[in-house]
């Protein structure tokens, strides 16, 4: 069938720059992640309250996907990471080619940890490698405990499951024992942190978390058990 | 470019399809809504309660596109209304395909409202026609003040908005009134509704739009003013 071709030759060739990507920042020892979620989880404030904590010990950069609106990063920057805009103009996902581009508008030599906030999307950027080391998927309660069920590929190929907005539990219905649940039966190596960005409540543990990673040395993290 | 060639193919012979649907369904006089959001803006709960308010007064059937899981299908069955599921297996959205493949199941004699529960997604749904009548964007009060100017195409294309979650106003940071200026810049026909799945507020003016929206006669809506 000609649209499967079509579709993993595209995918291949992202995986090929993806590739690329990830032996430059490992070469230049830089770690990153790739933070993902439905719009309005909360992935830009988390960024936000992550930056203000780490950005005196640790060296940030991040390229922040949007479809339109720069609105983002000029937040991320006010909190004190030097930040590059991708405006995707309607493209549901960023790419590996994108991520490459953006990274020649970096100075790289000063950064440890290298964030990419992706488009507001559980669907289309989990089948898109951008050259991560971890993958960050951040939910939050006012969505519903049945998104790891309902969208399982995510979940599946994340690193790290936030749970997200926990400030909020007494006044919506979420049983977070039941996404827990669910999303360890999909990813049983699966990370997860419950924060909220609103009152700080969490953040410490996965500050912490990002430290011990950023600081590691990376072909030792998977035997260290920080990924 | 060959990408863009065989995008727009896709995308032609999707339009044929759904005009196919729209005449099937006017013909009939079924009056068709596709419903659409961000994972988690409460698009299931709303379907819940206005089909428990007019499904004795309005025959009622619902195409539910799901990833995964028939969970969704089972909650809107029960609520009063004939259900089909589609499961995309992965894709992000609907397409006009599968609804013509679903209305084979569904007996279409006692049915007047045809409600398209799309994928959650706020991306991806905007760009495929279904052969609705209209469409019906429903943002929520957690997701930020911020959607409908970072994901335009959805709010353009879209009739109706539905602003659910009003019941959680205290305890976020959302500014109703900026959500209303900035939709209504992208689209200044956009009829906007404020409700509460949850305590019910704002449910009987929603519902009371579908019900003259149903019980019109397709060709004068414009006129009259419906939509």
């Amino acid at each position: 069938m000609p649209k499967i071709t079509i579709a993993q030759n595209i995918l291949a060739v992202n995986e090929n720059v993806a590739q690329e990507i990830r032996q430059t920042l490992t070469s230049r020892n830089i770690h990153t992640i790739n933070v993902m979620s439905s719009p309005g989880a909360g992935k830009t404030t988390l960024l936000e309250r992550t930056i203000e904590r780490l950005h005196e010990q640790i060296g940030i950069g991040v390229i922040e996907g949007d479809i339109e609106t720069s609105n983002d990063a000029e937040r991320i920057e006010s909190a004190g990471a030097e930040t590059v805009q991708i405006n995707t103009r309607g493209s549901c996902h960023l790419e590996a080619h994108m991520i490459s581009d953006a990274l020649t508008q970096i100075d790289l030599t000063n950064i440890n940890l290298l964030i990419i906030e992706n488009i507001g999307n559980l669907i289309c950027p989990a089948a898109w490698d951008l050259g991560e080391d971890v993958r960050v998927v951040v939910a939050s309660t006012t969505e519903g405990d049945d998104k790891p069920a309902k969208y399982p590929q995510m979940f599946a190929l994340s690193q790290v499951m936030i749970v997200n907005k926990i400030d909020l539990l007494p006044y919506v219905d979420y049983d977070l024992q039941k996404v827990r649940r669910q999303a360890l039966a999909i990813n049983p190596n699966l990370r997860i942190f419950e924060v909220s960005c609103r009152t700080g409540e969490g953040l410490d543990a996965w500050c912490d978390w990002l430290t011990t990673f950023t600081q590691s040395v990376q072909d030792t993290r998977v035997e260290q058990n920080i990924i």
